[in-house]
C-alpha cells in the first residue's frame, strides 16, 4: 500500500471541484439527479484508495520489468492485471456512462478527477482503461446499435479493452498519408491490410479481447484526409453468444521499447498479414463505423477527449512529483540559512532555502494550475452535453474546442518541467532509480509527443481554433477571461493580476490579427508553437486568477498557499509571454528564412 | 565503427578554434613552440577517429548493461576497458601536461576540444579519464614531489585512475558538514574513517589502482569549511617499486543506479570500515595534500576545472543530439508544405517544416554556443598560465572565475533542453530506445546536479563572483562584452544585436546593484538562480556575437548558418532575459515570503 498523500492532494481536489468549479450544482440537472456530494466523495475516496493500494505499489516494478513478447504472447508482471481487475470491480470503466449502458451517470468532471489518482499513481497501468474508455466513447457515438451491444458494453464492463489505431510507420502527424487498405466484402464487412505503429495497449492478455478502432482507406477513396474511414476490428471474432472466438488476422509485429511509460505495451500491429485466416480468408475482418471517408472527423471526437486526458495525465505526473519533492524537502537537512554564522549550528530542512522554495512553488503552480485547467475542461464537457439551455451548451463546446490544444500541451510542457525540478530538489538522489521522480520525468516526456505533438497543437490553435468562424473562439475565450478580470479588479491583492491578464489578452488578440494580416498561412503559422505557449501561459494565469478568487476572503494555510502560488504565477510566469508576443508581432521569419543547407 | 559526423562537427570545431579563438597564435608562446596547426589537427583527428571507432559503438550497450557489483568486484562490459586502453595508447591522459610529466604540452583548449569528441560519443566511458585528469591536476598542484612521482605520473600514463571524494550521504551541497575523520599517525600518514557518496569511478577494475582525492576533518579541526583537509587515499598501497600492493581499507559499499550516465560507476565508498587492515591496523591509509584545513580551497582548484568540463560535456551531448536530429529531419518524409494543395503530392522531409527548423535552429544555437563558450573558457585557462604579461594572465584568470558558473550551468540547462528538442524532432521514434537521443537526454539530466547544483552556481555568481573585489569581475566581464559590442556596432547586420547586448549588460549591472543595495544577503540571493540564467543568456548572446563577427564578410553555407543561428539567438533567446531582469530589479520576495506550512 502506498501513501495516498504522495499521489494527489485530496484537499486540493475538494477545493477545485467544490469551492471553485461548484460541481455540486451539476446535481440539479436531470442526468445527475441521483448524485450528491456524498456520492461524488465516495467515488473520489474509492479512486484514492485503489490508486494507493493497487496502482502505485507496482509503478516502479512495471517500469523496471517492461512487457516482453516471445513471438506468440505478451508477458507482463501480474500486478497490472490485478490492479485492472480491482478497477473493473469498482465499476470505474463506466463511471460517467448512461445507466442503460451499465454506468453510474457521474459527471465527466468527477470521473476525470477520480481518474487523475490512477494517472498519478501509475500512468502505465492507467493507460489501459484510459484507452478503453476513449475507444468505447468513440464507438458509442458513431457506431450502430449492434456495434454498441457487441463491443461497447463489454468494454464498459472492462471485459474487452480498446485501442486507437491511427499512425503508421511512415505516417504519424500526417494522417492523410496512411496506407492501410479496407477491402469491401459481399457480406458488408471489410478486410483490412496494413501496419499500425505506436499502438498503445495493442496487445496483451489483460482482457478477453481487444477492440481496435482503425483508420484505413477504402478502395477508390480520395487521397488525403478526405479518404479515411473508421473501422472496428476486434482481435477475436465474436461467436454467436458475443464471446471472443476465432482469432482475427491482427498480429503483434513487435513491442516498442520506450524511455518511460514502460508499463503500457506500445506496439507495431500488422493487419491482414495472413498469420490467421478468419473464415478461411486473408485479411483482418473489420466493420465500418459511421459514414465512408468520415473517419478522421469521427476519430477527432475521441482525440479531443484523449488530448484533455493526456494533459490531465501530465498534470497528474507533475502533481505527484511535486508532492514527492515537497516531502523530501521537508525531511532532508542540508545547509543553513545565510544569516546563520555558526557552522556548528544544526543544518535545516532544505525547504527553508529560498531556491528550494522557488522550485517547490513553481511545481505547485504548474501542477495545481494544470490540474485545474483540465478539470475546468472536463466541467465544460459536462456543460456541453447537459447544460440547460442550448446557448450554454454551444458556448461550452466552443470554449472547450479553443482550450483543448492548451489543455493538452501546457501540462505536457510545464509539468514535465516540474518533474525536472522535482529531480533537482532531490539532487543526486533524485537522479537515481531508488527514488520515483526520475520515472515521473521519463514517463511525462511522452506527453508532448503523442495525441498530436506540441507543434501540431500550435497549428491547431493558431491555424484553426483562433480564426475559425471569424475568430469567434478566440473572442469567446477573451470574454470568458475578461469576466474573471472584472470580478478580480475590485480586490486589492488581485487587481494588479487582473490588469496584467487583461493586457495579456489584449496583446494576444492584436498578435493574432497581426500574424494573419497578410493572409499568408506559411508566414502566419511559422511561429505557431510560440503562439501556443504565449496563449497557454495567459490561460494558466486566468486559471490561477480563478483559483485566487475562489480562495479570496478565506483564511488558513491552504488558502494562503493558493494566494502565494497565484502571486508566483503572475510575477514569475506570466511576464514570460512578453518576449513571445513581441516575436509574434514582429512576424519574425528566422526559422522560415533558415535554409536546409545552412545547417 | 560509428559515423563521426553524427558525434561533433569538425568543421565547426575548426571555425571555433582557428577562425574565432585563433588558437594558432598560442604557438608563439614558449610552452607551445613545438606545436602548429598540423599537430593540433592531428590530435583532433585522432580524437574524432577514436571516439567514432572505440567510444560511440558501445554507448547504448553500456547504458543497457550498467556495471554490477557482486559484493566483491565490479563487472562491466569489456568495451569500456578496450576504449580506455586505446585512449591511453594515444597518449591522451597527458595531452596538455608538461613534457617532464610525459605530456605533449598541448594547449588546454586543444585538449578540451579533443575531449569533447569522447564526451559526445560516450559520456559514461569518457568520465573515467575526465576524473583521472582532474584528480591528477589537483594532486600535481598541491601535492609534494614524492606524491607527484607516486601517483600523478601513473595517472597521466593512464595506469592509475582517480576520483574526487567530496560528498557524503548527509552532506552534498553543504560540504562544511562532512564527517569523514582523518586520524594522524606517528609516521606522518593518516587513517581515514567515513563514507563518501556519489563517487564517480569509485570502484572498477579498469586501472591498476584508483587514487581517491578525499576531503576529511582532522581531529580537533574547526567546524565548517575551515576545518576540511585534503588527502590522497589509494585503493592499494604502493610497494617499494611503486606498484599497487596491499589493499587499503577503502571498500565499495554499493553502486548507485541512475537514470542516465550509466556507464560510469557511481558509488558509495566506505573508508576505514575494517574489511582490510593495512599494516595490521584499521582505517584507510591516506596522506595530507597541501596545508591542514586548506582542503576545500585546493579542491576548488579542481572543481573549477571540473565545472567547465561538466559544461563541455553538456554541450557535447547537446551537439550530438542536434546532429542526430538534423540527420533524421533530412531523411524523414512527413507532411507537405502548407502551400501544397494536392494531398497526393509526395511528402517532404520534415526539415522543410518551419517548426522543425525552429527546433533544429534552437539546438544549433544552444550546442554551438555552449561549445563555443566552453572552448573560450579553455582558451582563458591557457592565457591564465601562458600569456606573456602578468596583467593579461591576471585578467584571464579573473574573467574565467566570472564565467565558470555560467560555463557549467548554461550548457547543463540549455543543451538538456536541446536534447529534449531532439527527441521532439524524432517524435515517437525519439522516445524509443532504438534511437540514441533519449539516452542523451537522460545522460545530460545529471549535469545540472553534479559539481555544484544549478542553485549553487547561482549563489556563486551573484553571492561571490559578481561582487568580490568591489565587483571587479562583473566589471571585467562588462568591459570584455562591450569590446565585442564596439567591434560589431559598425556592421549593418550586427549593429542591432550589439545594441541589444549593450542594453542587456547595462541592465545586468543595474540589477546587480539593486539586489545588493540593502546589504541583505538573504534578500539579495533569494532569486540568484534567475540572475544566473539572465547573465547566462547575455553571455551566450555575446558568444554568438563573437561567432558572428568571426563569420562576418565570409561567404558560404557554413557562415550563413552561423549568421542565422546568431540571428535566432538575438531574436528568440536574448529577449527572454527582459522579464528575468524585471523580476530581479523588483526585488521580488515571493519565494522568501512563502511559508513552509502553506505548501
Amino acid at each position: 500500500m502506498s501513501d495516498a498523500s504522495l499521489i494527489l492532494s485530496r484537499r486540493d481536489l475538494d477545493f477545485i471541484l467544490y469551492e471553485w468549479l461548484e460541481v455540486e450544482r451539476l446535481t440539479q440537472r436531470a442526468r445527475f439527479a441521483d448524485h450528491d456530494r456524498v456520492s461524488f466523495d465516495g467515488v473520489l475516496d474509492t479512486c484514492a484508495q485503489l490508486a494507493a493500494d493497487m496502482f502505485a505499489p507496482h509503478n516502479r516494478k512495471a517500469d523496471q520489468n517492461e512487457p516482453t513478447f516471445d513471438g506468440e504472447r505478451v508477458t507482463m508482471i501480474p500486478e497490472v492485471a490485478e490492479a485492472l481487475a480491482a478497477f473493473r470491480e469498482a465499476g470505474l470503466f463506466s463511471a460517467s456512462q448512461d445507466y442503460d449502458l451499465g454506468g453510474l451517470q457521474l459527471p465527466n468532471v468527477i470521473e476525470r478527477a477520480g481518474f487523475a489518482w490512477f494517472q498519478a499513481a501509475n500512468v502505465g497501468t492507467a493507460a489501459y482503461p484510459f484507452l478503453t474508455i476513449g475507444a468505447a466513447n468513440l464507438l458509442k457515438t458513431h457506431g450502430t446499435a449492434a456495434q454498441v451491444d457487441a463491443y461497447v458494453r463489454p468494454m464498459l464492463e472492462g471485459r474487452f479493452f480498446g485501442t486507437m489505431c491511427l499512425s503508421e510507420p511512415q505516417a504519424g502527424s500526417s494522417l492523410g498519408d496512411i496506407r492501410t487498405r479496407a477491402v469491401a466484402q459481399a457480406d458488408g464487412s471489410y478486410r483490412l491490410f496494413g501496419s499500425k505503429m505506436w499502438i498503445s495497449g495493442g496487445d496483451h492478455d489483460l482482457s478477453e479481447t481487444i477492440v481496435h478502432m482503425v483508420l484505413a482507406r477504402m478502395e477508390g477513396a480520395p487521397a488525403g484526409v478526405k479518404g479515411i474511414s473508421l473501422f472496428v476490428v476486434p482481435k477475436h471474432l465474436l461467436d454467436e453468444s458475443g464471446a471472443p472466438g476465432e482469432r482475427n488476422d491482427v498480429v503483434l509485429a513487435g513491442l516498442n521499447h520506450k524511455m518511460g511509460y514502460r508499463g503500457t505495451t506500445n506496439t507495431l500491429l500488422n493487419f491482414g498479414e495472413g498469420r490467421h485466416a478468419p473464415g478461411g480468408q486473408g485479411g483482418a475482418v473489420g466493420w465500418l463505423v459511421g459514414a465512408p471517408h468520415q473517419g478522421l472527423a469521427a476519430m477527432f471526437h475521441m482525440m479531443n477527449e484523449a488530448r484533455i486526458g493526456v494533459g490531465a495525465g501530465a498534470a497528474a505526473l507533475g502533481y505527484t512529483g511535486y508532492l514527492h519533492a515537497l516531502d523530501y524537502a521537508r525531511g532532508r537537512p542540508q545547509g543553513r540559512p545565510l544569516s546563520a554564522k555558526d557552522p556548528a549550528s544544526p543544518p535545516v530542512p532544505i525547504i527553508q532555502h529560498a531556491d528550494v522554495r522557488r522550485m517547490l512553488l513553481a511545481q505547485k503552480a504548474y501542477a495545481e494550475g494544470a490540474l485545474g485547467l483540465n478539470l475546468y475542461c472536463a466541467r465544460l464537457t459536462d456543460d456541453q452535453t447537459t447544460a440547460e439551455d442550448a446557448a450554454e451548451r454551444d458556448r461550452a463546446g466552443r470554449l472547450l474546442d479553443m482550450l483543448t490544444p492548451i489543455a493538452k500541451s501546457w501540462p505536457s510542457q510545464w509539468c514535465l518541467e516540474g518533474n525536472s525540478l522535482a529531480i533537482q530538489v532531490l539532487g543526486g538522489y533524485g537522479y537515481t532509480r531508488d527514488y520515483p521522480v526520475e520515472q515521473f520525468y521519463r514517463d511525462n516526456r511522452l506527453n508532448p509527443i503523442h495525441e498530436g505533438t506540441h507543434g501540431i497543437q500550435g497549428l491547431d490553435l493558431l491555424g484553426r481554433k483562433a480564426i475559425m468562424d471569424g475568430g469567434s473562439g478566440l473572442k469567446l475565450l477573451g470574454e470568458t477571461v475578461m469576466a474573471t478580470v472584472a470580478r478580480a479588479s475590485g480586490d486589492g491583492e488581485l487587481a494588479p493580476y487582473s490588469e496584467a491578464l487583461a493586457e495579456a489578452m489584449g496583446r494576444i488578440g492584436a498578435a493574432t490579427a497581426t500574424v494573419w494580416q497578410d493572409g499568408d498561412p506559411e508566414r502566419a503559422l511559422a511561429n505557431a508553437s510560440t503562439y501556443l505557449e504565449a496563449v497557454g501561459h495567459a490561460v494558466l494565469a486566468w486559471i490561477w486568477l480563478e483559483q485566487a478568487l475562489a480562495a479570496a476572503g478565506k483564511t488558513g494555510d491552504f488558502y494562503d498557499g493558493k494566494r502565494q502560488a497565484a502571486r508566483y504565477f503572475f510575477r514569475w510566469e506570466l511576464p514570460k509571454i512578453g518576449p513571445m508576443l513581441d516575436l509574434l508581432v514582429s512576424k519574425d521569419d528566422t526559422t522560415l528564412a533558415m535554409q536546409d543547407r545552412w545547417f
